[in-house]
């Protein structure tokens, strides 16, 4: 098992970010490269004290930390992070109600999605690799209209009401945690199809990494030049707070074969990993259909880049 | 808060023993000592794993560790000892079905009561006081088929066949954990009235403790002076496995006045908690009525002094 550390420790991965960012996708290809079996994906959304019902009757939102047992969040995950097994509680998301609890057994890997899953130091100290998904904020209404009507038994007006609701929260609560994560990744429409999000244009989106010096990240030398100046550029930049970051825009438009020979470059610098290509860039399109993007693909590989150095002991610069 | 250790660790008192052996009787009354808002029972058999539907179709018994999240139980009791909360299991008794989590936050004492809440070294390192309940196996089975019939909707057929199928279970894994108790209270009808398990005995039962040398017993010189010879008895005797202990009887028949008498003198032993004075010996007749023995209230006394003392630091002799 190349990718357990020799004290049976996992590799945790976080992934955290608004309600419908694309946690979920991004982190089902992480899990299909690194092997369904040795992944085990922690919801933190699980972590809810309310039915849905009940937070309608108190008035709070699901992004409110007092609405989420989060102190049991920073137990398990240290438990997890030891290699212990946990008995989690569970959320069922298709009717808001709370469910028996169940065991998660650690693996090599650990992922983590959520709200709120970088909300406390103690929770932040748990990960290997900090991920925060922000997409344009379009493209999440449209993608949290889609799925919680079709998933969730929600009404178009019910997710509108919705938003609206937890917006005071999400900026108080999960936006702040931006400022925490190693890789910030942003999808966003084409700048060459503005105001086009309509079905299909998922697979040509745009996507942004900001990536801080928190993490060792690869030498992207070779990407670049083998991705050319049509799909990858990499440039110094100030984030939104001021302070300098390195930021790698990948072309929603970047040529099918260019994409393949960047993954293969990507694939060239996990050698380890190299025997787990698996489909990458997968997600589920308007239509309901399993659609693919490069860009989805290209940064779910960078992001895989990170844990698989980390499962070598190679985790940057802590 | 003369009974919270100062690094607010709770004093964590076990009570085991098989199915319908008395331990929430037992424990009602010590909890109702040290007063309820001080007190949290940890139920063990909420770590079930099935169903009782599934243990049926699987075949096994609640009596089987393997029935059971005994790990996890290990971890929880592990972390109220260090005086942080849970979010522990719950298994609904009254239709044997698996419910959603709740929330245990420690207090100054724990109370873990269940069949198997000694079963490992971890479980067993947790607890300050140690009890093992095994009354007469007459009365026990008179006392399963009382409550299961009327709070669990088991027929008293079912009880039967269930008694039948624990029977080896409850040989390999219940009775074993007998050994590693402080204290093994038996209940059993008086000697006077043999066979007699009638209806309204039970507040006549003899009570016998078993102490063994693993905590530092009271002394109970002046109890039994104040006894006299008709209520208490301590004698040295050799234990079923060979082993010498103290076994002090204490008799259903003893008068009123004199188990008041000693009542007080167990109180005097416990200056910090005399003005803690609640109802003792309570229990559920068969008529499903309220009513007291004195046996109880002085097995219930005697095992709080315990509890007292080991807030006090005072924990005997590990």
């Amino acid at each position: 098992m190349p990718f357990l550390r020799p004290d049976n420790q996992p590799i945790i991965l976080g992934v955290v970010g608004d309600s419908a960012a694309g946690k979920s996708t991004l982190a089902g290809g992480i899990a299909a490269i690194l092997g369904q079996d040795r992944v085990a994906v922690l919801q933190a959304d699980d972590y809810h004290r309310h039915s849905r019902a009940e937070r309608r009757r108190i008035g709070i939102t699901a992004l409110d930390p007092e609405g989420n047992h989060v102190d049991i969040l920073e137990q398990h995950l240290c438990l997890l992070r030891r290699g212990h097994p946990i008995l989690k509680p569970v959320y069922n998301h298709k009717d808001g109600t709370l469910c028996p609890p169940a065991r998660l057994e650690p693996k090599p890997f650990v992922i983590v999605e959520g709200l709120l899953a970088y909300h406390s130091r103690i929770l932040r100290d748990c990960y290997d690799v900090k991920v925060f998904v922000e997409p344009d904020e379009d493209l999440r209404t449209r993608w949290k209209q889609a799925r919680d009507c079709a998933e969730r038994g929600y009404s178009p007006q019910d997710v509108r009401l919705s938003l609206d609701r937890r917006e005071a929260d999400s900026l108080a609560h999960v936006q702040p945690q931006r400022s925490f994560a190693d890789i910030v990744v942003r999808f966003a429409p084409s700048s060459d199809t503005p105001g086009d999000i309509s079905d299909g244009a998922d697979s040509l989106l745009n996507a942004r990494h900001l990536l801080r010096p928190t993490l060792a990240h690869p030498d992207l030398g070779p990407v670049l030049d083998a991705g050319g100046k049509g799909g990858f550029h990499l440039a110094l930049a100030r984030d939104s707070d001021g302070k300098p970051v390195d930021v790698l825009d990948i072309s929603g438009r970047i040529d099918g074969r260019r994409a393949k020979a960047v993954e293969d470059l990507l694939w060239s610098l996990i050698p380890e990993a190299s025997h787990l290509r698996a489909p990458l860039g997968r997600f589920t399109d308007r239509a309901g259909q399993t659609a693919t993007s490069h860009t989805l693909a290209l940064s779910q590989l960078l992001i895989t880049y990170h844990l698989v150095k980390a499962a070598q002991g190679l985790t940057g610069t802590r």
